[in-house]
Formats: structure tokens, C-alpha cells, sequence
């Protein structure tokens, strides 16, 4: 007898009160052992949607959820005396930037203890992306995982099903019963991954814009102060920065595309934001784990982070030196009139990478390499009626019309001569 | 290809919008056919019960209820010219009005056609009460439900399984997740059954108080509004009373039991709220079918209605002569003072009954014909202590602690000369 019931738990939520530590506990491990039923746990889940949960509840739930599985120590004594530091991006559109960021951030001497998940409806997965460098593998073992981390000081890979198992059961549930958006289910499911990971700094990316789950700066703002709290209360050094996410990130949103595109950024090239973004978020990332003398724009034009990156690919299979997929169709879309280009909607364009097949449905669904969407201009840049704006690639070419068409709203482009009013790329920094 | 979709109907509650009625049709007919799944309902039904619906989103929800099942036609000239008319209660503790009521209103002329169902945790069930009676039976053929309807006037028995079945599977799932208390949900559930059932004419009693479902005059008021809505939207003339459940109704509690003080009703005498309350709803019964001629509290006084309380028992296979059965052990609990009983809990009686055997803890839990609560006092009287306050009954003498341990607290005690502020037994009415 536990002396909890859910129809108890569930009722308290729904009349405002705060659950108790006690309730907390019992849910989260009832409901992993599947003695809380999904239509009790959706219930719960919807309540805390509408009616909220105070810091000390979703610093309690989290718990839950790290307490539901194995929660790794990563002391810099077992990494070759290297720190941890990680990032999470809630994200975005074009957002490849853990790709490069993490080779950086290791060749500034820290550890990065990526775990990643894969991509669902029209933003990216990392994994995805990784996964179309012929030879490269998402798993490793534990002793794997370790290895690596300390002798390349970066590890991109799938979280193991012992890190917080409630969550993926909990996210799978709330991802068919609208209860995704919910700030303190969003929050504690990020952080117990990322404190169960076991890195001691942390550094949050959380977008705002048409292309990211937060549309709206406020909710944004209040996500990432959600969850720095939750880093502070786990002895967890957390920043989070909030970053557009209007447009796309770089020229290129899919996953063989966007490896392209970031392994020019680590060669010293790239598209501008891409290049900021990475350099931004490594310094935050260095700065947070108390190595604040390294300068990554240095690492990366002297092309240590490349090498870093050719190792890191290299230690889980990958051939970092090999031809990667190209779609079997490409199709051109051009630019309706001249004038500046001062939008581009980064759904529509995730949208239409999705259609063309770089995305998946349902998590079951495989994703074409190769598919995506390549942009010739970025937003302030003037274009000419008639040239290419957009090329799109699949191996299908009966998904060109679908994707064309959510990009013909796409672009807003205004007289010669215009000045857009284009928002910052990080919009607010938010610290413990 | 519907074009519909459970996440979408979801998020469109949970945002605060009105749900169309092409959602509504569809997510009751997509449930009822198991192709929206349980915790996508109760998501749905949290939504709700935070966000409210409007009357035309109630109104379809009814009517999409009804649609899952059949709909029945009881016209008058079906039934040898009686004209259909029926009650419901939101349900209280000593509530076994309508044992004398259905057939006090058919000696009058009326139909009744009520399909009732089984008690639930401190409430009990009009059928439970009746199966105390030897040989009865609550199940009917639809062609002996019509035939008795007809001939006797009067038919209280279990609704088939093909009587809005959505409502039979979201009532089971709303129990387990904590919404049962949506007033959109309560009302349609009852209306849903009761348009379904083919009555024209219908009085709800909607009870107020620590007994009862809504404590609240403010939600009762809310609830017995909504429903009257719905009696109007669907051509059944309805009407409303708000009736006090502070404390219980007549003398007893549990099924034999209340049976027993049914007959001293029917047969003139029996505790004056009980008669009161039988004699207000059948003249409403009345009114509402149109029938206002008719004097209900002579048919008691002339035995008519108990003739027809002997027809409608033995119709259904019951001995209206057979000794009612009395529970093995009885225990008595005596007043702790002299004064005036300004105040004894219905919740508290009814939790009492319930731990006797009275009730149960769920659906498919029997229950003890004889088990239950009398009491010797009615609020409003002088008491002595140490004599009879309560008679506890019960087969099982190891219950008598916790049912005497929850009357405990249920009996308030004035000095003598006290004269308490006891609520009218109708508090207000509600019509169309």
C-alpha cells in the first residue's frame, strides 16, 4: 500500500493545488511500472497544461524522471582531466549547429557528452542528420561512450532506454494527446535527460519564431527560465540563450545537406549566422564550465576543430572523408520579382523539407539522406525576378508540387531600396 | 479519409475554442468505435472540464451521445394513451424517492419510463434497492419494458447496453481519471440517456449538499440550467429542483432499508420529506406532461399508488408480499448529549451505509440487501443522550467500527431551546 491513488493525484492538479513531493514520486514511478494508466497520465498530463506547476513541483517531477532510471557521473578525473560542458537546442529550422559546436567545444579542451534524439514533424534530428555520413552509428555502449569522450572530447549519440525512461513514455504519450506544450512537461523532460547525462555545465538554445516549438518570446523566455532554475537546483551550471528562429538557420534544411554545410563551417567557411551561432554558443558552453580563456573562432580557423570532428566521426564508423547522398531530383524554385527579401518563413520552408522527405510522420518512418531544401538568399539580401531562390532535393520527385507549394507563401520580398527590420540573432541571454 | 483528427479536436479545447460540430460528431463516433483511443478522451475530457463548453457544443455532444445508440418513440397511443413523464436525481444519501414516485405518478395517469442505474461509492442505486426484493429483476426485453409501460404505468429497470453506449464507455473512463466533475460531461451524460429513453416530459432533482454530487448551490444551480438547456434543445418539456442534501432524506440508508420506508410511503405514512418530496415531483411529473389536473396526494391517501407499486413488482418478477431481507447484526450508536440535532451529514450517513455493505467500491462489487444506517432523529429534534440516534445494520460485524467511526463527526448538538437554521427541502426551481 503506497496510499496514493492517481484519480486522487489527478483530481489535486485539476483543482489548482500543488502536488506534494510524495505524489510526485509515486505518479512518475507508477506510472513507468504501468500500474498508472495512459488515460489517468494524459489526464494529469492535460491538467498540468492548463493549471501550471510551481518551481518546487517541476524540480521534484524531474527528479521523478532522472529517479526512474540511471543517472551517469562523468568526473573530469575519468575524462583525462576534461570538463564536461553540453548544449540543448529546443529546435529549429536549418539548425545543423551541434554538428560543428561540438568538434569546437572539444578542441577547446572540454568534454561534450552529446545525447540526442531524432527529428519529428518538420524540425531536424541531429541523429538524422549524423546518420548520413556513410559507415556512422548512433549507439554505443557505455564503455563506448566514455572512451570516447575522454580521448576526442565529443560524443554525438542516441540516449541509451535506461536514461530516464519515464520521459520517453511520457513523451510518446503526450505526443498524441495534445499535450505537448505544456512549459513545466516541456522543461523537466529536456533536464532530465540532460542531468541524467551527467554533464556539470550546460548551455540552452532556445528558439523563438514561426520555424521553433515557442512562437512567442514570452513563453520562450519563460521555458528557459524554467529551466535554468531546474539546472540550478541540480547543481547543474545552466545558460540559456533565446534565438530567432523567424528564418532558417544557414542554406540548407536536411540532413545530408546540413553535414555539408556544417563541415564547411568547421573548414573556416559557411553561412555568417551558422558560423555566430556556433562560435556564441561555445563560448557560453566554455564560460560554463570555467574554461573562459579558450577562444573557439580561433579553434576553428586553425582547423583543429575539424580534426576533432574527423575523429569523432571516425570513432563510431563513420568516414568522415566520403561522398555523402545526394537526392536523385532536384527541382528550382526562383524568385517571383526583385526586391529585398525581407522574409522567410522558417516553417514553411521546415515544411517543405519534411514534404520532400526529409522528415518523418511517425517515429517509425525512415527519412530520405539526401532530401531538403537549399536556399540561394538569406533575408536582407536583394534577389532578382527569375533567378533561383530555392532548389529542392528528393529521391521522389511526386513531392516537388507539395513542398513548392508551402514555399510560394514563403518569402516576402519589398521594393530595392528597402531596410528589413530583421531581429537580432540571440534575443536574450537568461543566467542562473 | 474523415478529415479529422484526435490531437487537433484536443488542442482546439485546450486552447480555449469552440469545438465544431463536425469535430464533435466525430470524436464521439471515433471513440465509441475505439478509434480514439482512451487517453486521447480523457485528455479531451480534462480540456473540457477546465475549459467549459458553450450551449451549442453541449447540445451536439448530447446529441452525438444519443446518436452512438438507438433512440427510442414512446408515443402516447402506444401506450393505451398515457403520456410519458420522468424524473432523475443527481443522486443523494436516503434518496429512494423514486421507488414511490413512479408508480404514485402512473396511479395518476402517467408513463414513467425509467431506465436507472447501479449506486457508486456513498450514493446508492435505485436497482440495488430493488433487487432487495425477492425475485425482482432489472433486466427487460424492449417489448416487455413497452407492454408494462402501458399496462401498469410505471417500469423502473436497467438501461440496455444499446441506450447511448458512449456514454457508457466515457462515464467508465471519466471514473479512473479524475472528470467526472465537468458540468458539460454530467449533463450530457444524463440527458444523453433520458432523450435516448423517449420520455417527453422530464424533472430533474438536482441535489445540493454534503451528500450530494454538488456541494455548491452556485454548481448545482449551473448544472440543473445546462440541463434544462439540453430538455429544451431536444423537444423534452424539463424542469428543475434544487433540492437539499445537507442532510439525509427520510430515515434510512441501504437497500432493503430505504425499500421498506418506500411501502410506508405508498402506504400513507412514512417520514414527511420523503412524502413532501414525492408529492412536489410528482406534481411537476404531472405538470410537465401536461396533465395538471391530477391530485398525487390522494392517489397515496386511496392506495391507488400502492396498487400500482404490487403491479410494477410483480411485473418484474418480484413478491411485493415477501419478507424484505434484514441484515444478520445490528449495532446501536446513542446520542452523546441532550438538545436540539441541529445538523447530522449526509455524506457522513451515506460513507456509513456504504462501509456497511450498503454500496461499493466498484462496479462489479455486490452489495448487502439488508446493510445500512436507520436513524431515530431528524434534524430539527430534541434528543437525549444516551438514547438511539442510529441502528447500524450489517452481516458483517468487523464493519461497525469504521461505519460508527465516520458518524462520529455527523451529528451536531444544540442546547435545548436551540432553533436551528435548517434549509428549505426545494431551495429553487428551474424552468426553460
Amino acid at each position: 500500500m503506497s496510499g496514493f491513488d492517481a484519480v486522487e493525484v489527478i483530481r489535486a492538479k485539476r483543482d489548482r493545488h500543488a502536488l506534494s513531493d510524495g505524489q510526485i514520486d509515486w505518479v512518475i514511478a507508477a506510472y513507468t511500472r504501468d500500474e498508472v494508466a495512459d488515460e489517468q497520465m494524459s489526464a494529469l498530463a492535460m491538467a498540468i497544461l492548463l493549471n501550471g506547476m510551481d518551481r518546487r513541483e517541476i524540480s521534484r517531477w524531474t527528479d521523478a524522471m532522472i529517479a526512474s532510471g540511471i543517472r551517469m557521473s562523468l568526473p573530469a578525473e575519468a575524462l583525462g582531466g576534461r570538463r564536461t560542458t553540453d548544449k540543448h537546442s529546443t529546435g529549429g529550422v536549418g539548425d545543423k549547429i551541434t554538428l560543428p559546436l561540438a568538434p569546437l567545444v572539444a578542441a577547446c579542451g572540454a568534454a561534450v557528452p552529446q545525447l540526442s534524439g531524432r527529428g519529428l514533424a518538420h524540425t531536424g534530428g541531429t541523429l538524422d542528420k549524423l546518420e548520413s555520413i556513410p559507415g556512422w552509428r548512433a549507439t554505443l555502449t557505455g564503455e563506448e561512450f566514455l572512451e570516447q569522450l575522454g580521448e576526442v572530447g565529443a560524443v554525438i549519440c542516441a540516449a541509451g532506454d535506461d536514461l530516464a525512461p519515464a520521459d520517453k513514455k511520457l513523451y510518446g504519450l503526450r505526443d498524441v494527446t495534445g499535450t505537448v506544450e505544456a512549459i513545466p512537461l516541456i522543461a523537466s523532460s529536456v533536464m532530465s535527460k540532460k542531468i541524467a547525462e551527467g554533464t556539470s555545465a550546460l548551455v540552452l538554445d532556445v528558439k523563438v519564431g514561426s520555424g521553433a516549438f515557442m512562437k512567442d518570446v514570452e513563453r520562450a523566455r519563460e521555458l528557459a527560465r524554467t529551466m535554468v532554475e531546474l539546472g540550478c537546483d541540480h547543481d547543474v551550471k545552466t545558460v540559456a540563450l533565446l534565438t530567432d528562429m523567424a528564418s532558417p538557420l544557414g542554406l540548407t534544411a536536411g540532413n545530408a545537406l546540413e553535414v555539408r554545410e556544417s563541415v564547411e563551417v568547421l573548414a573556416g567557411g559557411g553561412p555568417s549566422d551558422v558560423v555566430e551561432l556556433t562560435v556564441t554558443l561555445a563560448r557560453e558552453m566554455l564560460a560554463a564550465a570555467g574554461l573562459d580563456g579558450k577562444d573557439p573562432a580561433e579553434r576553428l580557423a586553425d582547423g583543429s576543430a575539424m580534426d576533432v570532428w574527423r575523429r569523432m566521426i571516425r570513432a563510431q564508423g563513420g568516414d568522415p572523408d566520403a561522398e555523402l547522398p545526394r537526392a536523385r531530383e532536384t527541382h528550382v524554385v526562383t524568385a517571383p520579382a526583385d526586391g529585398v527579401l525581407v522574409g522567410m518563413d522558417a516553417f514553411a520552408v521546415g515544411v517543405a523539407a519534411w514534404r520532400l522527405g526529409a522528415g518523418r510522420a511517425r517515429k517509425e518512418d525512415p527519412v530520405q539522406a539526401g532530401a531538403g531544401v537549399e536556399m540561394h538568399a538569406k533575408p536582407g539580401m536583394t534577389v532578382r525576378g527569375g533567378e533561383p531562390l530555392f532548389t529542392l532535393h528528393t529521391d521522389e520527385p511526386a513531392r516537388f508540387a507539395r513542398a513548392e507549394q508551402v514555399l510560394s507563401d514563403a518569402v516576402t520580398i519589398a521594393p530595392e531600396g528597402s531596410r528589413p527590420d530583421l531581429p537580432p540573432l540571440v534575443i536574450d541571454r537568461i543566467a542562473g
